[in-house]
């Protein structure tokens, strides 16, 4: 689905060397196939997965930083060797092989590394596998037999989306599968999108991607509270209490609200930001690159604020889904995003004026068609700037003079589509040195079928026949700081009280700010009972002013963790997804909280929770901290047909890092574009007339615009 | 301070029959003013404190509400009595007599209910109280005695923050008591502006009001970790290492950002709000009044949605700010802003443009002054839209069309100043039923002086010689719900895990949500850990597509409570700052959470605590929600000069009261004024060029505007 716009791909502005961090270009992309088809011969058919690349090593990389940085990058500054990463299947040889991996040096053309990945892994489900999955169904005799089973209402007809087999049981040894979500989709109207989602059928196809055989159809329960684990009482009629849910506007049958009036973000003259060389942002004294990748998406890298290093590389590094009805196969439902199916893949192609207000820049990303051509994606992440209402305000109570700055915010955001879902990500650097990340969930909730008049312990009725179930979303946020260089600490601060007592708390408003540095990699529960806070220090580099070391900090959310059973499959393939703060020593490629292979995992392999049992030093050393959040959506009625968004923000803030506040220079002059409702004409709609406001202004003219009432 | 802009007193347009909460007019501040000078004589001195209205008995108004809402409102329908409370001292007659307080009824000019409040209790400061405190102190042997003891650099004068007392030490029998913070100036500039918090001189003159004398000079510590208790080792000298701290642009000493550029919120068509009547506002199915008393600033009434009520009323409470550093006197830094001065007496008059962008309605505030006039204060209250990013998205992965909507929101913002510090306060109401609570902390920390070269575990040293002390805001924010009718039951709902059975939990992926509904008045704490969420329902009311009962929900923020002893004063003064929830049996009157006398209380009286010790029925009763968060503010350097905002939002949404999405029909089409950067010039500084993009738009001549193509 991000191919749909390749049509014309545009060869990349010829740049002699790219940046390391520079994404591949698509000549580049073409350099990696030509390579891999070269190296594994003409005899044999390779599907390509992914072609992306693949990041330096951090010290080669840090010493080019550094060149770059102190200002002595020249011809003779030693370069990463520039690398492409290729991930392949190669159809029909080794059934050992799950899929192989290729890394291409750009340079030579080499294969620099490969890779057998094992049988036991799979690979993360591509774009093209979605695509193929529904089309595999209708042509299997298996799936045909069960859903004739079904009358569909006249009109209708059956429509399968894709999803992840999900973690196999204990003793199950499973193929590459994949497993489907039914429904049927009222045709009546004409229209391609009518909304399917409000007519689920209880049957799930399982794929075998191997043979391309559905092997299984699961049977799905519509019981009720009632019900127990049993299947329900459902009939062939299985639709007939099914309602419509449409959400495209001309199927509503609702007139749309026709009382909003418009609201437009001008920027007269143009934005505040600088792009240049593809990937390098500078805004507002923070300067960093932006790269994209298949299973993350867009990903921050040497980010510096006036000229001091804040992060090496800020990420979403995964998230699982699992959902809570535990009628057998619901717990197959649990979706690991990032890597079971890819943040970057899924990535929507943005449109101007849609997903954001403004002056926006897009970035395109090149992905690998199944053939190993590059396609470009276009605007698969924007940049734009956003005010956040007031920055900083001080009125003198003695002179009535305000000081007021608005927060100006540079966004920099991604949205995937999952099948029926949707996740809108987005990086926000403020003026004042701090740094959000914002998820934001909304699209449509994952219903089954349940029958009349029935109501569940497992979810919502959200529409007559649908059930939505409750299910937990779980983040993890990958930050690996270089606060003012990558040898860092780490340290735990909580506010505690203190006893009372005459010699050191007479009064009993006494409490006690304790640091507990970690020393070894160790996972962290949020506390904000105790005002738990993480700082991320430079034990080396003090702030000349409090004495302190130099610090970034974020208070971690106790949002609910993974409510599975420890002993389940869902728990094991995400430990992750179970503490709020895990604190790694860097290692290069460690890069996925749940392991790299999430896809039909069973337990989680290399992931945060492996990387902490090393028990590395990470006192004065190249740490990474993981912050886990979720949210435990039991959804509402009013998350049909489409949801709301829910909004999750993890807020990183200098601590001490800076002398005073970064912000205090910026300019707080009177926006003169705001005007007195109702009836006052804007002065920025019609020429001339922001000068004619703003010499008012200037000269204090009118009580509203005396600088000096402002008490 | 609110009254700068008073030199002409508009007088209200005559609305014959004010709606019964619309704010007093100057006509009616008036009347009671009249009254109450005749009343109690021409024989005595009066000063007044507040005329505000009093707002009508619930059931009263809510007979007054069910005929408006049902369009029966005629002439003959009974109205509740419009009556004015003022609060005002008669000077030098009884002792025994705090002050006094007479309710008017604007009819009939009649006293209606008088009461002498007990002397034991004090009035909130007024804003002549704390304008008069620093003449008094420079009049005062006692105190200039004190400051000669410093010597001040040249060009430095002294100046006075007033503040509240505090909490009395437990056998302290304190008369009415104001405190002062003292610092230097540097008025070598002559800008009047420049920052004196830089400056602490380690003493707090003490004044009695009753007899305007000084009556005590309590000395501050300026020690570091080193000295305990101890005073320290300041010198006449005290200033000679501090460095000045400016904020107002002239004083920086470097140059503004020049790079930031405009950014223009433009509504061509004007708002989507209407204002009628002084007081109500409709907007995208909302419907409210906007009140505002001295104590609370803006306030929200009969909230409704579509025509179903939501809330009766929704107000700020209580905020408590108590400090951390054990060292006496700083224990009485504890301030209760709205009940010991008064958030809508420190409310900002707001200027276009600074407070917010777009388009704007301003509400302003008739207060009384001194000698009992009205006197009104302007832009107190602004109104405007904003955009707060997408709202809703949906991409149909087989066609590629997304439906996408923005979020809009309305904003009823109000901004206090007390002395060194500012709150942003703002109901934010969203399309999707969604109601918010944001308070946005700035201003200046309050810091004393440190010795040279100490650092301290009572706070961080912001400046050289300025120790910001840490120190907790903790809020509370009264919801009066009124969910399809005032007849509600408080719901705490969890998410709790199942134990792994083969006959309920057989691969233990299931959990349980778990209800446990409020049946007495209690307190309850925030638990994210079980995603504990206050549902506050209507069991009368069901949800016909779920079959639940019609609610509203929050999930209160586990933010840390008081950390102040509980056997201390500060703890036992702020009994409502020890949990996140109350639930109480609605009762007349009853709006404060710290209790009404809240200035040098030593203990909360009729707080929520009390009313939660009444142990009432709250089953299917008009009941009372209040939500309790706060923030532990250790503060950074880059709190200093002027602290970049801390955020908090509290989230109130509808949980099954809509049968679906309520903001399902907001239209999705694309604004036609965002642009590509860089170059491109906005299609709307420039007038036809909107006309031309939307043309394009429509045509889908280009291929960023084909509405199919996002994927």
């Amino acid at each position: 689905m991000s191919t749909d716009q390749a049509t014309a791909i545009p060869l990349r502005s010829k740049t002699p060397i790219p940046h390391p961090l520079d994404p591949l270009s698509v000549a580049e992309c073409e350099t990696a196939r030509q390579s891999i088809l070269k190296h594994r011969g003409s005899h044999v058919a390779i599907q390509f997965r992914a072609i992306a690349l693949e990041e330096p090593l951090k010290k080669e990389l840090c010493q080019f930083l550094d060149a770059e940085h102190s200002g002595t990058l020249n011809s003779h500054t030693p370069r990463p060797a520039r690398v492409a990463k290729a991930q392949y299947d190669v159809v029909n040889v080794n059934k050992e092989v799950a899929y192989t991996e290729s890394w291409i040096d750009l340079d030579s053309g080499d294969e620099v590394r490969h890779r057998a990945v094992e049988r036991h892994h799979q690979a993360a489900l591509t774009t093209h596998e979605f695509q193929a999955f529904a089309d595999t169904c209708f042509a299997s005799p298996l799936y045909n037999k069960a859903i004739d089973e079904f009358k569909l209402p006249e009109g209708f007809v059956v429509t399968v989306d894709p999803w992840p087999y999900g973690g196999p049981d204990e003793d199950e040894i499973a193929p590459r599968y994949m497993q489907g979500l039914c429904f049927a989709r009222d045709t009546r109207s004409g229209n391609a999108d009518s909304n399917h989602y409000a007519y689920p059928l209880p049957i799930i196809p399982v794929l075998d991607t191997a043979t391309g055989e559905i092997v299984r159809i699961d049977r799905l329960a519509t019981g009720g509270k009632e019900d127990g684990l049993k299947y329900g009482t459902h009939k062939a009629s299985i639709l007939d209490h099914c309602q419509p849910a449409e959400y495209v506007p001309e199927l509503l049958g609702i007139p749309l609200r026709a009382d909003l009036k418009t609201l437009n973000v001008v920027q007269p003259d143009g934005p505040s930001f600088k792009v240049s060389n593809e990937s390098l942002v500078e805004w507002q004294k923070w300067r960093f690159r932006v790269g994209f990748s298949p299973r993350e998406g867009a990903t921050l890298h040497d980010v510096r604020y006036d000229g001091r290093s804040v992060l090496y590389r800020l990420s979403l590094s995964e998230m699982t889904v699992p959902y809570g009805d535990p009628r057998p196969p619901f717990h197959r439902k649990q979706a690991f995003d990032f890597g079971d199916a890819g943040a970057g893949r899924a990535a929507n192609n943005l449109e101007l004026g849609c997903d954001c207000l403004g002056t926006i820049k897009y970035f395109d990303a090149v992905m690998a068609e199944a053939d190993g051509s590059a396609s470009v994606s276009k605007n698969v992440v924007c940049l734009h700037e956003q005010d956040n209402g007031i920055g900083w305000k001080h009125t003198n109570f003695r002179t009535g003079r305000a000081v007021v700055t608005r927060s100006r915010e540079l966004v920099i955001q991604f949205i995937i589509t999952l099948a029926n879902y949707e996740y809108i990500f987005a990086y926000k650097l403020d003026q004042a040195g701090a740094i959000s990340v914002e998820t934001r969930a909304t699209g449509i909730v994952s219903v089954v079928n349940i029958d009349p008049g029935k109501t569940s312990p497992w979810g919502n009725v959200v529409s007559a026949g649908a059930l939505a179930q409750n299910h937990q979303h779980i983040f993890c946020i990958r930050i690996d700081p270089a606060i003012d260089g990558n040898a860092n600490t780490v340290i735990m601060e909580e506010s505690l009280p203190m006893p009372m007592s005459k010699e050191i708390n007479p009064f009993g408003n006494g409490y006690e700010v304790r640091q507990t540095p970690v020393t070894k990699s160790q996972w962290i529960d949020a506390e904000p009972r105790n005002n738990r806070v993480i700082k991320i220090t430079n034990q080396s580099k003090y702030n000349p002013v409090s004495g302190k070391p130099v610090s970034y900090k974020f208070t971690p959310s106790a949002t609910q963790l993974l409510l599975a059973h420890p002993d389940s499959i869902l728990a094991k393939r995400a430990q992750f997804a179970q503490h709020h703060v895990w604190v790694t020593k860097y290692k290069d490629g460690e890069l996925w909280a749940g392991g790299e292979f999430t896809n039909q995992s069973k337990k989680e392999v290399d992931g945060v929770s492996d990387a902490v049992a090393r028990q590395d030093n990470v006192e004065n050393e190249d740490v990474v901290v993981w912050n886990v959040f979720g949210l435990t959506h039991n959804p509402r009625t009013e998350d049909w047909p489409v949801m709301p968004v829910e909004i999750f923000q993890l807020h990183i803030s200098p601590s001490d890092f800076f002398t005073a506040n970064p912000a205090i220079d910026v300019p707080g002059s009177k926006n003169q574009c705001s005007i007195l409702a109702p009836g006052a004409k804007s002065c920025c709609d019609e020429s001339g007339a922001v000068q004619q406001a703003a010499t008012s202004h200037l000269q204090g003219t009118g009580p509203d615009l005396d600088p000096k009432t402002n008490t």
